[in-house]
């Protein structure tokens, strides 16, 4: 009856096998009873012994609440529930989504993240993450792999640069106005251009640059890369980022004032009227450990901007995660 | 004379003293030539020179010429720079501000920029940071003493509370209400209120709610204290600044959504209409290190959703610390 109703449990034999989340659920509507050791028990005393039987049961109750009130069907299954799009139900259509319920003080190994997101990818379902914060409201997101991709035509011959204390010089008037307007490399500075250090190892690796260091020492690819990753910390990671995307014909400028590594276009025709960057892209190593609150803010901040928000990592190759807001 | 007509440098005698950065600029606009052992140098010899001289040159370069640039007159000083009103000049009207030059890649402790800004604060001056972002884009923000206060009446009493997992559900109907409506404390989950570890901690510690285990058993303001610092590490000082928030009449809540410790409301009149919170208040400890990046997300999405940015700190007292940005 109570399946039949509103596809609640998975019925075995003549009986109905509840999880603990269903019952709470089902308990607190006055839907059904609950005994042990047959003494009836109510909410509060049921909800009590879920809470110390089940590690994470109060969250998964405040979510399957949640999504049961909007009106979805919710089946337990892994990583945590299965959720059938709106008109759907079990035994009719496949589930729309898997959700993953996460609290706010849970860290969240980026790795604990990448495995739901394939298997979700792979069966054709979209990850839904329920983040939980200490008030019990639900913030829901949908995380994905990502192809990047832009359709920047190839890059045009730099000149002679110097690395002076943390950045690069290219003096050259033509060839800076060259660099700059065609692949919008570096910031001019009167007729000069100063590049960035991911920019110029870019360009060197290209062979676009040649470089040389104050003293006019000539300064090559490896060279400038151990000088690059004295400056800046896990500059390796992030280059190699920068690199994978310029490689994809993306146009990729620092994303400091959005809090991030880089903003990205898919394409910048020209500097008279340069188009709204597309995506914030934030380098994490394989071992990142994510918190939901700094989580929430670089979605939330990149939304505010109208960007998605990418986040990037190593995996033998550079492999791409968006996490984006749900509103379920 | 062109102390006269710009008020550069520090007249010395017959002379004038400029700072490296002064004559960099004057000489790039060939206002001046520079010479060094009877040899003319040109723009990118001497740049080079100083960067190898000063460090932090090549920063402070590109914020005194875009200052300049932006019609400001700009004298060398205390951390680096003073910067006249508009329409005021050295000699005639008082700095307005002081400038503290950052770049993006440098850690920023808190106690290098609690100086600062108190010194700034005792010269009735502006603490203006020019972070430089790897691309010499400048980004500006004030910093300064923030005296946080609100005007909500004192709270009602609650009842008997149990701790779950990790959070605190009150079950009196009347008492939950009373403590929502009133402080805006909790979250209603039917008629049951949902307490965070913070609030409890609060009306625990005001006697205003009493505290069981599943089990039944008692807990008092230091058994809860001592579990809540198991649940969520750093709770102490969290729990601090949520105290000092609340006992200044404030109404303080997660600030999770915004990727903070805290929102915070002046006030709140009645549920049926919560206004906009005025703040977001992210705790931090005394020996923090910014990290420019993360400054300026934190800063750029209490922006965008019309907040103020406030870091607390402890130093004997909770003290606040807002930073907001400037275009100037």
């Amino acid at each position: 009856d109570l399946y039949d109703q509103g596809y609640f449990g998975r019925p075995r034999g003549q009986g109905l096998e509840l999880s603990l989340v269903e019952a709470a659920y089902l308990l607190d509507r006055s839907r059904i009873g609950v005994s042990l050791d047959g003494k009836e028990l109510d909410f509060k005393a049921f909800f009590q012994l879920a809470s110390s039987l089940e590690k994470g049961f109060e969250f998964r109750y405040v979510v399957y609440k949640d999504l049961r009130e909007r009106g979805y069907y919710v089946q337990p299954g892994r990583p945590d529930f299965r959720v059938y799009p709106r008109g759907g139900h079990p035994g009719e259509s496949p589930a729309e989504f898997y959700v993953l319920v996460i609290s706010e003080r849970m860290p969240l190994p980026l790795k604990e993240l990448i495995e739901p997101v394939r298997i979700a990818g792979q069966m054709r379902k979209k990850l839904m993450m329920a983040i939980v914060d200490e008030e019990s409201d639900i913030t829901f997101y949908e995380a994905k792999e990502k192809d990047m991709s832009g359709s920047m035509a190839d890059d045009e011959q730099g000149g002679m640069a110097t690395l002076l204390e943390d950045r690069v010089v290219l003096w050259d008037a033509d060839a800076s106005r060259r660099l700059h307007e065609h692949g919008f490399y570096g910031k001019p500075v009167g007729e000069r251009l100063q590049l960035s250090l991911v920019e110029s190892a870019y360009l060197l690796e290209r062979g676009l640059i040649q470089l040389v260091d104050r003293s006019g020492t000539s300064i090559d690819r490896r060279g400038f890369m151990a000088r690059a990753l004295q400056i800046e910390d896990g500059f390796d990671l992030k280059y190699r980022v920068y690199k994978d995307l310029r490689d994809r014909k993306l146009v990729v400028k620092t994303g400091f004032k959005f809090g991030t590594h880089f903003r990205v276009y898919k394409h910048v025709a020209g500097l008279q009227k340069v188009p709204h960057s597309e995506y914030l892209v934030h380098t994490v190593p394989e071992d990142h450990v994510f918190f939901p609150p700094v989580l929430s803010r670089a979605v939330r901040l990149a939304h505010s901007v109208r960007k998605q928000m990418v986040f990037a990592y190593p995996d033998g190759d550079v492999r791409y995660l968006e996490i984006r807001r749900l509103k379920p």
